[in-house]
């Protein structure tokens, strides 16, 4: 079922959210090429506008298909390699639960903690903005983790690698509380090898 | 395949972004019950806050399972319906710029036009932030409706229930421009049966 026969092309850097990618793309086991742009320029070619006209990382091309957006990467690498088991079945109930934490990541969560970042208030904006407040935001991430030991219960999925990609960047950049549930999940999912193995080439 | 045999409850408020999802309950033909929460109390009940810790609409449950997000909503319930084509195969291609425009709606989309509409400044942040300016937000939203007739192209798609909502109601609300581009392809959107017919209940 894998389109290992059409190269993969992962643009990134490494102080970005592309590294969530990165893990993705180790989880699932592509073979894929690394190009690496800088925030001066590079990402604003009029070559790479073509591939992301918002001018950022991470995007993929696979053949010639563009995917931009973290989680829409990590949710469409999944699809492709099903042998990995990182989606639950598109008939289960699993996969509400699994679409709910993915797009609470890229929406609320995002916005919260951008918010927090930029100090905007989101109090007093509530029915204009979708997130909620930050400590919506946390407690929703709570009950996302509370069922155990991933997301979708025993099945690790794409949401883990995003989601804890989140909670632990959002831990250690101040934008999320540190908190016991929070650490011990975030070190489950540290645990497993394409993730250390992510972790390396971050670093490198 | 369809899970008809259990109860699909819809939450929602007419002045919310669950009109989306009763667009997408209309397009599967899904039987529904739905239940109208104000903004004055009945969604911050502890009852509810089960259901979305964000006291917030929409929500669905569908049985057992509770799915939040109105993206996330759009994608299971395309999953669930599959007989009605509302995403593209899970192996297919098209899966990727269906995940990557879904994704676009829920992060970029929502937090640049909030931050037009509650006067939060992008710019100056762009690295912190990963939704890029609202001029690169309309740059890629054309980008996504110019192949057409639909984003997956000929396949009309629960991204496009999601897209051309946001875009509709986003050059309502001001806080997207109008642009010919824009507006005929919400003309093409609002022109489906199911689309008209959530519009009636959206006004009652």
């Amino acid at each position: 079922m894998s389109k290992n026969n059409k190269e993969i092309v992962f643009y990134t850097n490494p102080e970005s959210r592309a590294c969530i990618v990165r893990r993705m793309l180790e989880e699932v086991g592509a073979k894929y090429t690394t190009k690496v742009l800088d925030y001066n320029g590079q990402m604003k070619t009029p070559e790479y506008l073509k591939i992301n006209p918002l001018g950022k990382v991470p995007a993929i091309t696979h053949g010639d298909l563009v995917v931009t957006e973290t989680a829409a990467i990590c949710a469409y690498l999944a699809d492709q390699f099903p042998e990995k088991n990182l989606a639950p079945a598109p008939d289960s109930p699993e996969r509400g639960t699994y679409y709910r934490w993915l797009f609470f990541g890229a929406g609320p969560v995002e916005l919260a903690t951008s918010a927090k970042a930029c100090g905007w208030a989101i109090e007093g904006n509530e029915q204009m903005v979708g997130s909620g407040t930050l400590n919506e935001v946390m407690a929703a991430l709570e009950l996302a983790i509370s069922k155990g030991p991933f997301i979708c219960g025993e099945q690790f999925t794409a949401a883990d690698v995003y989601i804890a990609s989140h909670i632990g960047w959002g831990m250690q950049f101040k934008t999320l509380e540190e908190r016991d549930s929070f650490k011990s999940y975030v070190e489950r999912v540290d645990e497993r090898p394409a993730i250390k193995k992510a972790a390396y080439w971050t670093r490198n």
